[in-house]
């Protein structure tokens, strides 16, 4: 699929605007349309009635290791500092980056992207910041120009391994930077906090200095005493919240995949430490399956386990969902979802105080000297000192208890949607000729419209019958009336839309009383009784 | 109603919780705990529906002067700063402020409360943080303190006038600030912007500020024309949108009323000039009836409609929908919803600059002098210079359509909800002794819990029945289950959620096959079959 098409086709249909785009687009920021916004809410609905409103409580589901509880929560973007300080953030959610001291251009040290040539007895590492179509042909561009080069000498370029990632290179002065005239213009890699700062309050001190969350997760784990408190809920339970998150990147990019403003699904689920293999396992398999079940079917979605070595040693496992989006290299996969098993980690964090590794490779408070005093040790980030812990009023067991978090992207997801959706196909117009048809083939759960509803002509009391059929469907759900111009024409439109069911009113309805339905996908059409459309489309889409 | 009992139960049982709490809390933000959440989005997805997805555009709706379009846009809080320029809000979006130069706290010059006091023949403006209730006690306590007095010589107090707002008080050094302990310590008032700024990239400098949204409003405003070429819709239509904004407000209070992070529920409508007045009329009665339909009738909501003078002179009308909420002073309203007439001045000033009124009282676009060339002008902030007139097709009349601004806050609404719920009864507990009963009265569409399944004891299959009942009616809708405890403490907790209708499955249950059915707010109860359950409470509660 070609991702320029969709990029353009949201566009068009307002699935997605570049954010205030009439002041020349602002860098890792997009609105949502007319289309878009009905899409991703349906997503983030779908996602909370499956989740939480719908949740059986009493029946086991089908491999989880018993019955458990799920409640909401919905937390603000801005927190106490101390959060953050405590959860690591503050300290440590940076990205390594190298400045260009020419350009003045700031680049991330794990994605510039460059690979080794050689000419003129020079060796050099040229960089481009081409998407991976256009990455071959850049370097070629960027090399020729390093060396001063004409497009005819080309094949004097000496061209070592394959393209990858500046990070892997130890020879920062050879580096020829992908805006610079000079080779050897970046900078030792610096950190770069990706919070989002602002100060609260009308002093305007580094005091009051805040941040925009970099994730959702941290509004349930300091609220989980709170939930406890208020509600009956007993370990095993798990908190769901939807909400916006923004991280600073340094390159958003590809399209809304890396968004510097983005909306999080995250769960944490609290258990009983010796459970929590079985509820890592049941929840890794459950969030593929809503994946699959919405659609994301094939080879495109995979779930990836992260090998015993790439875990932190307190975790059982992690697993990414990820889906082969369009825009990366053949072969790669893009993170939809990230399923942790986190132990106490979080929790003992808001209890005890920021938690690092000690010599034996178990958590402790990490202790910085007080000042003035070089032989006392004080917490570098002193926790809340509530506790956190969790007595089962069964077995009477005090314990920590462990967090599964799957934690999904919301836009990520819609952008996966969109991709899978997009199909084209040879279909026939009026005239028999073939034309390529662009359709979205969403499943009819998150499709913007339900269904479409058409008189064939504008006369001969069909539209009144249409509109009748448009108001009723309306009642329940999403549905679009269209009258205007060649009904070849509006289905196509409806197709775009991603549509499922198209309902034309025809010179038959006048006299057998039924109207035509039309699947999007199949573009098999069938004749329903007008007093049966509402129920016939109901059932398909709810 | 007493609001610390309100404030009390909804810390009690999940509605809501300081943000933070767990960190001291952080003044001005607030959580949603497990009911609050799903109070707060059937809210939300109440005026959705009702605005948006299920607006039937073919039918004229009461009141309204014809048919009309409706469609929904989701923005990004940070948006590019020029919009901000353009708006208005870089320049004016101020709060007056003073500070206490003894104690370095900062007050709202419109907010601080006082009153004139004369005692050991010296006159002072004492001043107070209290809430309403305690007002006249803590301003003696004050004057006492002012004057060295003790309790005894409150006497001695001489007190002119009601208590009266610090911005209509022309001495400041006669002013005894609240906190002080010496008299005429506040400064002259100064400006202070309200919006929350950041730094958006990774330079860090100044050129890279930006600001999170203080409303949703602007985001629809630069996607005008977006939406126009993405749909096909024709004016007069609207475009809603749901979303966080943020206002850095310096003396947050009043529970959630007045918060520094909150939602707003806002819709643009654009039509053309000469039907504004109609559709001003039209939106001011539809928005009120909302919220009627919702169960906020009676004296405590009110519409008052600006009187002409404090109009814009572009503007046909102002209404501000008001509620009584119980914190105020008795006889005082606070602010639910403003709709606005707002003429052509927000799409004008994204395509021209920033605008102000000049001489004759027109809005022309704001001139500075040109740096250097102090003879030159330039505008202050340019506008987006795109054209963002509309032509009817129909009349090729070509006109920048004017805006009815419907702008609602979702947490104000909600805690209105919430006060307006809030009810004590005297019921007879199980020994037939009069006992305080609790219930939240919320209407069905909005209430947490729809519905709650008991059976009467945990035996003789009774818990079987009722779990069948509960999954039929969780799979429509949020419901409760619960078997632990008296059947009568079961109801009082439900009572306290608002859920407002119980299902019994007891004795005669096993029997007849009828289970009873318990209204929230008359107690009625009455019998229902065990297969009819699902239909009954649907239709009540949908």
């Amino acid at each position: 699929m070609d991702m320029d098409k969709l990029v353009s086709l949201c566009k068009r249909r307002g699935f997605l605007f570049q954010s205030s785009e009439i002041y020349g687009g602002l860098n890792g920021f997009w609105d949502y349309g007319p289309l878009g916004v009905e899409l991703k809410r349906n997503i983030k609905e779908a996602w909370w009635q499956d989740m939480v409103r719908g949740h059986d409580e009493l029946g086991v589901p089908a491999g989880a290791p018993e019955a458990y509880e799920m409640t909401g929560l919905d937390c603000t973007i801005i927190m106490h500092p101390q959060v953050w300080k405590v959860s690591g953030h503050y300290d440590l959610f940076c990205d390594m980056m190298v400045d260009c001291k020419e350009t003045k251009k700031r680049y991330r040290f794990d994605q510039l992207r460059g690979r080794w040539v050689t000419a003129k007895g020079k060796r050099i590492f040229v960089t481009t910041l081409a998407e991976a179509e256009q990455e071959a042909e850049d370097l070629e561009k960027r090399a020729l120009k390093a060396f001063n080069l004409r497009g005819k000498d080309a094949e004097s370029l000496e061209w070592e391994g394959a393209s990858m990632s500046l990070d892997k290179v130890d020879d920062l002065a050879s580096v020829f930077a992908p805006e610079a005239k000079e080779i050897g213009t970046l900078t030792e890699p610096r950190e770069f906090n990706l919070m989002f700062k602002t100060i609260v309050g009308a002093m305007g001190t580094e005091e009051d200095a805040a941040f925009l969350r970099p994730e959702t997760a941290q509004g349930i784990f300091v609220n989980f005493k709170n939930v406890l408190d208020s509600t009956r809920v007993k370990v095993p339970f798990g908190i769901a919240q939807i909400g916006k998150s923004f991280r600073n990147e340094i390159t958003p990019r590809n399209f809304t995949f890396r968004s510097r403003e983005f909306e999080q699904m995250e769960i944490e689920f609290f258990c009983n430490p010796k459970d929590s293999r079985k509820w890592y396992e049941y929840w890794r398999d459950r969030r593929m399956k809503w994946y699959t079940d919405l659609g994301l079917a094939g080879e495109r979605l995979v779930m990836r386990e992260h090998a015993a070595d790439e875990l932190s040693h307190y975790s059982v496992g992690t697993a990414d969902i990820e889906y082969a989006f369009p825009f990366l290299p053949e072969g790669e996969f893009g993170e939809l979802e990230g399923i942790a098993h986190r132990g106490d980690f979080d929790l003992r964090s808001h209890m005890e105080g920021k938690l690092v590794k000690n010599a034996e490779g178990c958590l402790e408070v990490e202790m910085v000297p007080v000042e003035g005093k070089p032989d006392k040790l004080r917490p570098k980030h002193r926790g809340s000192g509530r506790d956190l812990t969790y007595r089962d009023e069964v077995t009477n067991e005090k314990f920590v208890p462990h967090v599964i978090e799957p934690s999904s992207g919301a836009d990520r997801a819609t952008l996966a949607f969109l991709c899978e959706a997009y199909y084209e196909d040879q279909q026939p117009d009026e005239n028999g000729e073939l034309q390529t048809r662009v359709v979205m083939r969403f499943h009819p759960r998150i499709a913007p419209i339900k269904a479409a509803v058409f008189p064939l002509v504008k006369k001969d009391g069909m539209p009144e019958i249409a509109q009748d059929i448009y108001r009723k469907l309306k009642a329940k759900f999403s549905a679009f009336y269209d009258e205007k111009g060649a009904v070849g024409r509006r289905y196509r439109r409806q197709d775009e839309a991603g549509t499922p069911y198209c309902i034309t009113v025809d010179g038959q309805t006048l006299t057998d009383g039924t109207v035509t339905i039309r699947d999007r996908d199949t573009l098999e059409q069938w004749r329903v009784k007008v007093d049966e459309v509402v129920e016939e489309i109901s059932k398909r889409v709810m």
